[in-house]
């Protein structure tokens, strides 16, 4: 039963307190994708996911992913990817990130195995209540607030909206969407596990400030 | 070793004469595209891909892949997806064609398996040398002449380009890039192994016609 155990608690237990979604083009291309990730790793972001809003070839995801892989594991940070199962599959990520227009969870999880992190985007109660939490492990919840960092974005939840989603699952969760240090903290306080934020780091001119800021802030709510 | 010869045999022996890249929205929706599809392959079409110039999300990717895996199995014609490993694994499609900047073959091969095509688009004698065919079963080379239907299509070869490409290695491969009933016997005359069409059968208001036509052009020259 060992190995049953180990992907359990790997499943688990993870911290999506400040949770980076790292968009290569809002870095500024690879390298300073790079630059930014070892940044934040090292400044208190707990959770990474992989995304690119511009079109990219998936030779290009490939590349992103490759490099990303060594770096997160050796901080051992959970390390997800946006959308593409065989991109994740091919670098050996920590799992995927879904939204509710990918690849089912159910047919995510067989290509993934039982090991690996799948989370899934929710906006409403209803979605929050469809999901099957056997094959997904968390949720994103959003958008809380107007984002222009995702181009297909559904209006925003505002913080009464996103209490109502935390309050009708006990699931973990982990909100998006325009969040930064100015909001962050009222964003914790609705019950939430963490934040996910985008350009609050990505892009930043001083990204090991920025993140410093934000893991004050969500490490104070946590207590 | 009844294995070993059995996917030998599958990987090795597929008729690329008349391959259709079926295009979900130049087909006009799955509804049609499944008409389509369905009439294609009772007029002559060889082997198929699913693929979309259109930026479409990976559910509808899938939900096209499931519609299209049945009716191809029952006509026994091979069936691969464009770039979307996930989703052929996800379908258990026949294989996967790949572009230039794609997923590396090799990368496509272990999560694919042993068992399954892979074919990779070549625009060059350069890329053809440099082609691993123990991973690639198939070169797709193009385009070979001017296309609307492919947004980042290099400048066509011309029928003298292709030819030097088809002597360059003994490999199978299909030629695609804006080829119709007009042009297809000088196209087959190069030596390639068949044609790939997309908006010459799909969207076509007739066709069975269309592909008829194609199929008697593409078996004249094969005899």
């Amino acid at each position: 039963m060992a190995g049953f155990h180990q992907w359990l608690d790997r499943r688990a237990i993870f911290d999506l307190s400040l949770y980076l979604v790292l968009d290569p083009q809002m870095c500024g291309g690879l390298d300073k994708m790079v630059e930014t990730v070892k940044e934040a790793v090292a400044n208190g972001v707990t959770f990474v996911q992989l995304r690119s809003e511009a079109e990219i070839d998936k030779g290009l995801w490939y590349k992103a992913a490759v490099v990303l892989k060594p770096i997160l594991k050796a901080h051992n940070i959970p390390f997800v990817i946006n959308d593409h199962v065989d991109v994740a599959l091919a670098v050996d990520a920590d799992g995927v990130h879904i939204g509710q227009k990918d690849l089912p969870a159910t047919v995510v999880r067989k290509l993934l195995g039982e090991e690996k992190i799948i989370g899934l985007s929710v906006g409403s109660v209803e979605e929050l209540k469809a999901v099957n939490f056997t094959v997904v492990d968390y949720v994103g919840v959003g958008p809380v607030f107007a984002t222009t960092t995702k181009k297909d974005a559904r209006p925003a939840l505002g913080l009464d909206g996103l209490k109502a989603i935390v309050k009708a699952h006990a699931c973990k969760k982990v909100a998006i969407g325009g969040i930064n240090a100015s909001n962050a903290e009222s964003v914790m306080s609705t019950g939430v596990d963490g934040i996910a934020v985008v350009s609050a780091i990505c892009g930043q001119e001083d990204v090991a400030d920025a993140t410093t800021l934000l893991s004050t802030i969500v490490t104070a709510e946590q207590e």
